[in-house]
């Protein structure tokens, strides 16, 4: 695979000096890799910190801004951050209301999170954690203990961002961010592996007439491998998987996204079926979400992410945001 | 290549169900294949109409909304859309102050706007027409004649559906449409080629080690085939064949566009090298926009698109709009 990189070792430099270079909205330290709203800290308002591997863009870093993330802390390519980058992150944002961090259930991440947690605590201050782990796909994985967090992640981030921008204190908008966590399932398909610049060729291999049902973000192993599906088979399968794990009894937030090699044609299409799947099972969908919005760099395929969703939530979820990959009503 | 579709022939119809399915800000006739406003007509407004054939998404039907498209029509992948669908995307959103077509420069869309331009005079809707043709790679080329219109026909898109939006009569929205277009310059660089629903393989074939600079976004040849190159080289290349063809003598608004199938970290480290290439040569950017805006299917690669700009095309470009594909200040 061919990539519009200069060498592996700057990709990620690259990258934020260009993010830097494209959202006067946004403060990029290249350096320390962080990258935090130009207007942090806001007074009075509890901050939120996420972060993980790069590669999954416009996650986490294009969620910077008002009305979601203060901070993120892009690591390498598909590899944590170093708990310094969250302490300096933290310190940068906090405005003495206190920090969440939004941390997606990977061993590093996970581990990393906590160890920064302590310093920002014996530098005074306030942290609280929110553990997202929405893949029903897998129990256990390549890097994971536990469900993987992957789609799920974006409504953590919207929706206990509005609550943190409307003034609620910390342990209320851990809370909000805790319950969204729980509301949420995921489940992806991969049509073909990705190529993580450091190694140049394919993660994984996925013969020509095969797809992957319950692919991770960095091309963990799914449940099976099967013979290639119609968009409405995959429809179904997906949205299979999320009710035999959780039956929503509410409405729900859809994310039909898109994994980096799909067109937006297909994800469309797919939405048709992903639409009809739900509405033949009963599901009511408040609103949906079309895109790439959690990826794993170029694999082809797509993920489904539900999250019930009640009269606050929704309200939540429909509050003013503006960051570079997500924005509305501002 | 496989894709997440049911099968070719109805690839369109189930993303307007899809699309239809995710945004309730558009009313779409799956059936006639023509997306509008759902509030249009907008009363006194002056309504902007384009269209071309499906595979570029967002672009055209995700650029309907406030502050830029009235209505689109989508055609098959990479095929013109028919004169009817024109003429009833303009009989539904003419407020009675005319409609401006928006037409990409290949042979069978201007043909078909050209007649749907006289069907809808003839039904008493006054219309009138800007070509883009900003392509710089080629003259002339596999379904055009001149310049093929790529990533321009955002910024007429975006400044003259401001200025339609603002109030503006028929003569000057087109006027500020021509003199966008005018002033724009685009150049693509392919990775890898697409792969059409009713083809179901590669359109062209790209060897391993090579990229096509200058390709156009359905694949038609480029200036030339050369071994792969860094991401600052082929921003050099990039900046070198527009600012060959004219040189800014203002600043300008920059699209870094993604092909399809190349992740956004690898666009934001080509943003880096585009702002240091045009920076170098003296050119002030003073808007950047990054992403998969003007697509080619699943291609790996990119493409920008420079916009000189005046201090009113500023202002227009920064007013507020609301579309699934763009959307700020509002």
């Amino acid at each position: 695979m061919k990539q519009l990189i200069n060498v592996p070792e700057t990709v990620v430099a690259d990258a934020l000096r260009g993010m830097a270079a494209a959202h006067p909205d946004l403060t990029v330290d290249v350096e320390n890799r962080v990258i935090t709203r130009a207007d942090a800290p806001v007074a009075g308002k509890v901050a939120l910190v996420s972060g993980g591997g790069s590669g999954h863009e416009p996650l986490h870093g294009g969620f910077v801004g008002l009305g979601m993330l203060d901070a993120a802390c892009p690591g390498e390519v598909f590899t944590s951050p170093v708990p310094d980058q969250m302490t300096r992150a933290a310190a940068a944002v906090d405005s003495g209301a206190g920090v969440l961090f939004v941390v997606k259930n990977y061993t590093g991440d996970v581990l990393n999170f906590d160890m920064a947690a302590e310093l920002a605590e014996d530098e005074g201050v306030q942290i609280a954690r929110v553990l997202v782990e929405d893949d029903v796909a897998v129990t256990d994985s390549t890097f994971t203990a536990g469900r993987r967090g992957t789609g799920g992640t974006l409504f953590v981030e919207k929706i206990a961002g509005a609550a943190a921008q409307e003034g609620a204190p910390l342990d209320r908008v851990a809370a909000v961010a805790r319950q969204v966590s729980e509301s949420c399932r995921s489940f992806g398909v991969a049509l073909s592996p990705c190529t993580t610049p450091a190694k140049g060729s394919p993660t994984f291999e996925l013969p020509a007439g095969e797809l992957e049902l319950g692919v991770g973000i960095h091309g963990e192993p799914g449940r099976e491998r099967r013979g290639m599906m119609t968009s409405g088979e995959i429809a179904d399968a997906t949205v299979e998987a999320l009710l035999a794990d959780r039956m929503p009894t509410a409405p729900v937030l859809a994310l039909v996204n898109g994994m980096g090699a799909t067109p937006l044609l297909e994800l469309y299409g797919f939405n048709a079926e992903v639409q009809r799947a739900l509405s033949e099972r009963g599901v009511v969908v408040a609103r949906t979400l079309v895109g790439n919005y959690v990826t794993s760099l170029d694999m082809a395929g797509c993920s489904l992410t539900l999250c019930q969703a009640d009269e606050e939530t929704l309200k939540l979820w429909d509050a003013p945001v503006r960051t570079p990959g997500l924005r509305w009503g501002i």
